[in-house]
């Protein structure tokens, strides 16, 4: 699959090369994209590594370098880091470079980055939906983003051929794009991604502390629904706080919401109320139909589990 | 694989041919006992489609003419229908019979069942802690039991002989098994299990019930994370209202503990407090590595999905 020259960028600098921007690298080069990528990791142990993977053309030891000529600069690190990078490498981005992200959180993306950017420069944040619990630059892979959204917030304002140049990136990638603006995004990403995370991080948390169950006792039975969990909570927790700490408001929000479902069905527990117990799970259940449908999961059993599938048993 | 006779049943009676009873009958048969295996189901649909799928020796029309004979009788139903079923069958059980069942509660199955039977019959309850979204009797698979873990929960003073029967039975299915009594089962399953599951069904009730963000989005953007949490909550609605109903103590009392938890987590959020978060992050990762290294879940990135591993990505 090759794609057009003109809807990518001749030099693109990716900051930060863990899962994502690990994947990014990869991405562009297996989708056959003609572009250099320069890139740039705080931690030297990873530009070592990246350098051993052969994930980028250039590897550059400072991040003055690493955006120095570069035609869209990706910034592929915990959210937290945004406002310091931004002033860092501002005096040296090129005039009518842009500048774009893959943050879970973008209002506070556009807050950290917005103001310290050249006029000439465009700011056009990403959110690439997509992921697993590995972290670091030996976890990414090549098609981590086809078939998945991508999320892209321009503020107001913003230049349309940038936002359009950004769009055809991740399209070329693999990605569905859609335009929506960073608040909204907020809100929805709240309830798809971080509340999900914020439940699992609490509930493996909470296992872990009883006196009356061993930790071990958790491990074994793990596999009644508690395994699904760590999953999730095995996730990079730099990253996640970050997440929290600058989504403060959405998640806030939909937190009361679930406390207030949960604590329904508390009460319905207390009093023994089948039915409302049973209206629920069997409203939840075409949900999962939907996703699925929308090619956003597997359809097999147990996310197709390698120890747990149907095509592994002897009778079917 | 095959195992002495000794070890198995000369006729064995399941009772509810869902996802579990299905999956006991063609793991029977899968592994080599050389048991004759008598099947029925309250369903007329249900009965025909064993047929259909041959996963029985026998199906019989009727409770009684099912347990008629039997030296072991399983109950694969949800746990609300114990009590009615051991009333039912209760005159028609053989002497010396062994009931057993695989229900998610067993201080409940001991309570519906053991005041029925008769005298010279065994009760040993059991539980495998293995299961799919998926129900019905095309649902099942000879292999849902291996490597998992089966507790078995025999009443005080049960035959240990019975008791060591029963284990054996799971023990040549491919599970671990594990002895211990029933609350401080439903404990443990509280823990690893149901409330996970009652978690799970919340979010994803709490989600479609949004005003400013529509089922559309929910479901695009679910690969964040949400869409894990829709597996469990497409389980069997009957089965798990009368988990709830019939583990209310230990669910009550653990999910006591997960809201002070979660609250605790909120407060974080609202104040600011990093570093309670990244702790509490940080701390759950290595739950996921053991459970892994006990071989309870798979160490493929988000669960070896089809969509997302690297053996699928072009440049690994």
């Amino acid at each position: 699959m090759s794609v057009p020259q003109s809807q990518s960028f001749n030099h693109l600098t990716i900051i930060g090369l863990g899962l994502i921007g690990g994947s990014i690298a990869r991405a562009v080069k297996a989708v056959g994209l003609s572009t250099h990528v320069t890139a740039y990791d705080a931690s030297e142990a990873v530009r070592d590594r990246v350098r051993e993977l052969g994930l980028a053309d250039t590897v550059a030891e400072t991040l003055e370098a690493a955006v120095a000529d570069s035609d869209c600069v990706i910034l592929c690190t915990p959210v937290g880091t945004f406002e310091g990078i931004a002033q860092a490498m501002a005096p040296h981005l090129k005039p009518g470079a842009i500048v774009s992200d893959v943050g879970s959180t973008k209002g506070s993306a556009i807050a950290a980055v917005a103001p310290h950017l050249p006029e000439q420069c465009h700011l056009v944040p990403a959110h690439p939906v997509a992921g697993t619990e590995n972290s670091g630059p030996d976890a990414g892979f090549a098609t981590l983003f086809k078939g998945r959204w991508c999320i892209v917030t321009p503020p107001e304002g913003a230049d349309e051929t940038a936002v359009a140049r950004v769009c055809d990136f991740w399209t070329a990638l693999g990605s569905n794009v859609e335009v929506m603006d960073a608040q909204h995004h907020d809100r929805v990403l709240a309830v798809t991604s971080h509340i999900p995370h914020l439940i699992a991080y609490t509930i493996v948390g909470t296992a872990s502390d009883l006196e009356q169950v061993t930790e071990s006792e958790v491990i074994k039975f793990s596999a009644g629904g508690f395994r699904d969990f760590t999953r999730i909570a095995a996730s990079d927790p730099t990253m996640w706080r970050d997440v929290f700490l600058n989504n403060r408001e959405a998640v806030l929000e939909i937190l009361q919401r679930f406390n207030e479902d949960l604590t329904a069905l508390q009460r319905a527990i207390r009093w023994g109320d089948g039915d409302a117990l049973f209206n629920l799970f069997s409203r939840t259940r075409h949900i999962r139909r939907t996703i699925i449908d929308a090619g956003q999961d597997t359809a097999r059993p147990d996310f197709g589990r390698e120890t747990a599938t149907p095509s592994a048993a002897g009778t079917e």
